[in-house]
């Protein structure tokens, strides 16, 4: 007898996780074992409060729609379930809602917290004896899950800082006789430089722009940072520099936090694109702009790289081809053929290989004086960004009302 | 006998300045009266210095290529003339330079304190007696220019403005669950609310994003705010905000103007965002993320609006129609006819009945809560963004490199 499947969102959105999503319930409604797929709302807080979405309710249009819209379409959440060994109720709660709906298969659509929700639910039915196939989809801006090629939400993200960043530079070089000599763009990437990285394939439209890439994996050092900063503006009379939010003193501590405190002795706003703006302004006396993209970055959807919305609908698609062929505990990974021409596959890797495992910016993509990218780390990224896919986007982002509509509830509400 | 034309940019540039260049230079190789158009480097800079661009050198493919092409070919600046009774010997140089490359024609492509330095030239030419044909091509993101509808390169910035609020108000609905509850998108506009205003068009696509705009014509009150916002959450459970740079309290002080000093008694960080940011975390304990587009906006290329466009290509057309015409000191403005559907013509209008004339916000546009815009608001944005104009770009913005080659100089160097 078929088993309906549990879907559901987590961690940071990227602009193309409904693709993902799209993939699990095009190839879900094919399948021989599943039945329906019943999307969490907001994640796994979706399955705790029994907050489940009927998507068979949904036109076929309406999912194919899904892969132009950015967001995360039933709502994604950040949220740590605790160890099995800490807290068995949360477990036994999740397999009563799965129970109470015959939900059999399992989906889960993240990063590396996601990774490690998948794991412990899957340790879980093992501990509870519950059967349960728990398949985990890799997505993640960061770009940092072990084992897979690159991950989902990367490419696009990518995509933009790379777009972003010629851009800028052809404004800031016609500024800069008379105005503003430096511009800082700020982008995400925590504790590894992949998506600061990737801004080297600018160099390939716009030549030497970004000057300077500051990434996470190399210790911030000011003086050297400010000399280089110097030497790119006497030379070309102007500098542009993307940088990593992550970046961090050799003390390892974030540059993004301020040192200073407001008249009420809180600590005073973050931001490493304000603080750098602060040094050069402060120490060089250079005019210089900068940008936050924050949420713009990994919400671009009318930039998305079409190679990374076909890897993000193929993840989605695999997770279900393997759960119908009886494989679980394993995430669909990337696996990188050949660089030019571009060539993939997906595999299936065992959870436990990626989860809580991050994957840093290897030291054979920095450059020697530790401000850039190697060629073989642009020989990485640049496949990656594809062509700009906007197929279905005429004007703006589609925003198309689904259904969205939840089941009837059948246990008592969760308390927590 | 033909004489030679004077084209330079200045100011902030914008994602279309080059097609108002283009235009120029198409139009004014059919023209009757002008031989050459000489385009300075750096704006009246390139004049004063007698760095001279000889356009006529340049392909055809070439100037058409400048359409798609963000930032300032020939480069801008900001230098201000000093008036011509403090400065006379400024003037004598400029007339000298053209004088020595037959320049009788001067096109100025810029916004408010261009069109003034048209405008002093423009005099200067009286005073002087010297033959010089002064048009003054409108550009500003800003909007704010007098008599004109609207100013190239501001639908531009409008579009990817109501593009990047709905991006990522899917993106922080998705998150506010568990996570981001308040988005805060900063924006440029030091003085007048055209560029935060125009985001209400996302409302359009996706319902009630942004919630708040705030602009620099209403005076910015802590608390009016704070209950607005906590409103707004407590009612939808996330809240978008598009907040002018210009925003300003009671008093008239910036709000981007930190209260707080640093460690050595600077003046602390700038940036609306992250004040209202820290604001909304202290006083509201609402997790917010907020992102500063600087120069991304209005280098954004890739989501020009067609309309902003052909605005920007047909004033520069019109300015060298008018000199044809013997027509001068004046600026081709644009005349809205109709609404729906958008109808459009450009007029001369005096540059003395526009520079130094700053046009805000109207009343009738500002919602009387001073946190929205009107539908009449409304009306007047929407056809200002037209539809993405993608024609010519592939995939990344087009950087094709020109000869831009110097003309010889003729004169001993400019020292000032």
């Amino acid at each position: 007898m078929k088993k309906n499947a549990f879907y559901a969102q987590s961690g940071g959105v990227t602009s193309v996780i409904n693709a993902s999503a799209a993939g699990v319930i095009v190839q879900a409604r094919n399948s021989k074992k599943i039945n329906k797929v019943l999307a969490g709302k907001n994640g796994i807080l979706g399955a705790l409060r029994e907050e489940l979405i009927d998507t068979s309710n949904e036109t076929k249009s309406f999912i194919n729609s899904l892969s132009t819209r950015p967001g995360g379409i039933f709502g994604s959440c950040r949220y740590k379930l605790k160890d099995f060994d800490e807290s068995e109720k949360e477990y036994k709660r999740l397999f009563d809602v799965f129970d109470a709906h015959n939900i059999g298969y399992f989906f889960y659509n993240g990063g590396n917290d996601s990774a490690d929700t998948a794991l412990k639910i899957y340790k879980a039915c093992k501990a509870l004896n519950f059967d349960l196939k728990c398949i985990a989809i890799p997505k993640t801006v960061d770009n940092d899950l072990a084992v897979t090629d690159c991950c989902p939400g990367f490419g696009s993200v990518a995509k933009y800082v790379v777009n972003s960043t010629i851009e800028a530079s052809l404004d800031v070089e016609s500024m800069a006789e008379s105005s503003t000599k430096v511009f800082i763009l700020e982008v995400m990437g925590r504790h590894a430089g992949w998506i600061a990285g990737s801004s080297v394939i600018a160099k390939e439209s716009y030549p030497h722009c970004p000057d300077i890439i500051l990434l996470p994996e190399v210790a911030f050092n000011k003086s050297n940072f400010l000399k280089k900063v110097k030497q790119v503006y006497d030379k070309k009379g102007f500098c542009v520099i993307v940088a990593s939010e992550g970046i961090r003193n050799s003390r390892g501590k974030f540059i993004a936090e301020s040192n200073t405190k407001d008249a009420f002795g809180h600590t005073q706003l973050g931001g490493v694109a304000p603080n750098l703006s602060d040094l050069i302004s402060k120490k060089l006396k250079l005019k210089n702009h900068w940008a936050v993209s924050d949420y713009l970055q990994r919400s671009a959807r009318h930039l998305a790289s079409d190679v990374d919305l076909k890897h993000a609908l193929e993840v989605g698609k695999k997770a279900v081809m393997f759960a119908d062929k009886g494989l679980f505990g394993v995430m669909p990974t990337i696996k990188r053929i050949s660089n030019n021409p571009y060539q993939w596959k997906i595999e299936a890797t065992p959870i436990e290989r990626i989860a809580n495992v991050e994957k840093k910016l290897p030291k054979s993509f920095i450059s020697s004086d530790g401000f850039g990218i190697t060629k073989k780390g642009a020989d990485y990224f640049r496949p990656l960004l594809g062509k700009r896919d906007a197929s279905d986007i005429k004007n703006y982002p589609v925003f198309t009302k689904g259904k969205l509509k939840l089941v009837s509830k059948k246990l008592s509400p969760w308390n927590d």
